[in-house]
């Protein structure tokens, strides 16, 4: 039995649609826009992850600000260990830091994310089971 | 009977402490600070008002984004009808904008607020009685 199903699904943000980006996940992810603005430099948006999904190894060339908001999650930066992202947890991936992110292998997840409109995503290889585990 | 304080006060980002800009406010407010990093621009913090709290006429000179977590809310810009905010709503305050926010009369309220660590603001008159209830 996976966990938070009904806590991601009814988040408070909605859980958007499926997402586009997805070439660069591993697994199902949905996306819901948040902000869409021209009195901001900021995108701002919801992602969705079903267990075990999880996206690329990537890197921004500027921050990106990740917001737990409902189930269970995993981040990791390159060089560090895993961690666990819970609802009401602020995390901040610094600029051109390579990481991933997503759901943990039991639990659904869904985070805010906040980047900067002008900042570029480079993405990289998938996240291998062994790594996504470790 | 107030609505919503339960939800308020078990937020996903805690209520934090009385807010120590209390004196731009009417009744009680509390802040709960949710990023302090040097690797971003931003700040952002929860803000919780009791029942009939809202803070003064205000203007930042950068945006404010402004994100509905529990209970219900009261926004205005000067000018415009004061709008009710929900949970998973998502509001952009542009630069420069005289505006108020806080809870509604019988509701607790809590949102995320986000702006530039850069942004000065400048601090106007309470909000009336009868402008709040307008």
């Amino acid at each position: 039995m996976k966990k938070f199903k009904d806590e991601v699904q009814n988040n408070l943000f909605g859980i958007g649609e499926k997402n586009q980006y997805g070439e660069f996940f591993t697994g199902q992810s949905y996306l819901k826009t948040l902000l869409d603005s021209p009195d901001t430099d900021l995108l701002m948006a919801n992602v969705s992850f079903e267990p075990g999904c999880r996206n690329n190894w990537h890197a921004h060339n500027d921050y990106q600000i990740l917001v737990g908001i409902a189930g269970e999650g995993f981040y990791q930066i390159d060089g560090q260990a895993k961690k666990v992202l819970h609802p009401g947890e602020v995390v901040v991936i610094p600029k051109n830091t390579k990481h991933w992110h997503g759901a943990t292998d039991d639990s659904w997840f869904c985070h805010l994310a906040i980047m900067k409109k002008s900042a570029k995503t480079t993405w990289g290889d998938p996240v291998t089971d062994d790594e996504y585990l470790a």
